[in-house]
């Protein structure tokens, strides 16, 4: 489903902190809403969060200062790499005299067609009627369409596949709850949500022949940071011997980074646990929660990563390289 | 912590379903009363139950004819074996013209000497700082005192070890975080709350040292049904080395079950996932969710079986009958 329209002049987007309860598309009219909807995540993924950025240097660049605008939308959401590099792509547009809005409908339409090459690679791996399991979301929300991780599942769907897909609620911030299995849905795409410690009992039933999740980064050595509880999900898969498939832009591999261990894992606040979502808190005041954003899933627990260039597969140190090629 | 007080002929009860938030304290003044606390869960804990029930017999049976009212607390919670068992036991003392109020005393100290026995089994297999972890709830609230899964932490505090204890919430129902986090905190034991997703990655980073959980039935063979969830840890302490204790009183044996497949798994309404306990609804209406409220970890990924007849180990299906000898 889409999450950004811009049609006529105007530039449209979802408010994904509403869903699953609430569809309101909001009207953005200046650079200051642009701001507020990525520092307060009514626009999230990387892939989306660049598009966004795109059209809104191209479109709000006629009434501001081109330069200051960039580091003003930057500054939106320092650690987001594809919001910097998004508006630096309008910036050179300018400097070299292109259309900027033409330059932005360039950047929407080519993480379409990465998008769909990473799901009929990821396809290829599947057979109609396979139980699937996904955690988190990576899917049309967090991109522009197809996904990543939902991407193989969206596009099957398209060409008739019927899945059966299980989507771990993902906790703390039940991404997999509100937004995977909203679009799942409103894809026509049969969707069970579970809680994420159900994740092994639905495989030891048989139920699940493959998983798919997306991912933050990829080390040179095929090890993957993504959502937390992401490598819980690939050790019970290597356990009941279900393929581990990680999905996502093979600019998301990092050559720079050798292996998971030098990931620095976001720690966050602990009251997202106890508190956001709820109508009471669940524990104490004074009790502690640990919060880490993100896990390391360790790359011989993962059956291939599948990027827009092809399929990777142990050892990943080589393989991924030679996907270049 | 205490959940029931008989003092100077007045029954209290701690109302659970209130915690973590505030601790509120009910008299008992009626076989209504006994009924409602025990079908809304303001009681629960199968050795909890059983001890209120017993009371209860031995208090309303003065205003009741006790066969009746056997029949009628016995159907607050018809799957509750302990509760029936506990009316059936001051049945029988009313039958033998002994003292009711006696007997139910003597329900109540023998379960607190039973769990004191898993307590010290538990705690032999510990040390001073372990770090540990548990899922849901097996302390005091289920019992009366100690507990079977949090024994050895209650137990180890009186005897002045420091462990550092993580509870995972336990979706959907948070009984580690309502439950056991408030329990573990009161009594002065350092404990954090995790996502049930985030206990492959304080595995990892090397901060367990043993996970502790309780069970609400042991097939022959050692096989374990208890709270969703439990596998999946146990799956993860088997990949990540960490010893799996499992911990209940040895009626929990059911030798009358080969294996784990003979275990029916309860399947509960798909609102406690998405609905209970949120501020709005997680998921669409029509959207799906599975909630099986058990599932069973195989014998082999268990170090350990700890009852009040002593610890069991591989093979079980010897170890679990020489127990009694």
């Amino acid at each position: 489903m889409e999450n950004l329209q811009y049609k006529d002049g105007k530039l449209l987007i979802l408010d994904q902190r509403l869903l699953p309860n609430e569809e309101k598309w909001i009207e953005i009219k200046n650079k200051e809403q642009v701001f507020d909807a990525i520092k307060d995540l009514a626009v999230r993924g990387a892939p989306a969060i660049g598009i966004f950025a795109g059209y809104s240097m191209a479109l709000f660049s006629k009434d501001n200062d081109i330069y200051k605008l960039k580091e003003y939308l930057d500054s939106s959401r320092p650690t987001a790499v594809n919001l910097s590099w998004a508006t630096a792509r309008i910036l050179r547009a300018y400097e070299s005299g292109k259309n900027l809005l033409d330059e932005a409908v360039a950047i929407h339409k080519e993480d379409i067609e990465m998008c769909k090459k990473i799901s009929e690679y990821g396809l290829s791996l599947l057979k109609d009627g396979d139980g699937i399991l996904t955690h988190c979301n990576a899917g049309e929300l967090a991109t522009s369409k197809y996904g990543t991780g939902l991407g193989p599942l969206i596009l099957g769907k398209e060409k008739g596949y019927n899945f059966k897909v299980y989507s771990d609620e993902t906790r703390p911030l039940l991404q997999g709850a509100r937004l995977t299995s909203y679009e799942l849905e409103k894809a026509g795409i049969d969707v069970t949500v579970i809680c994420d410690n159900m994740a092994g009992f639905v495989m030891k039933k048989g139920l699940i022949n493959a998983v798919l999740v997306g991912c933050d980064r990829v080390a040179a050595n095929g090890d993957v940071a993504n959502k937390i509880g992401t490598s819980s999900v690939a050790v019970l898969a290597k356990y009941y011997g279900v393929p581990f498939y990680v999905l996502g832009p093979y600019s998301t591999v990092d050559f720079n980074c050798k292996t998971g261990d030098d990931i620095k894992i976001e720690m966050r606040d602990g009251d997202e646990i106890k508190k956001k979502y709820f109508e009471k808190p669940t524990a104490l005041e004074e009790t502690k929660c640990l919060n880490p954003a993100f896990d390391v899933t360790d790359n011989s627990l993962i059956t291939a990563i599948i990027t827009d260039k092809g399929i990777a597969r142990a050892p990943y140190e080589k393989s991924l390289k030679e996907l270049l090629k």
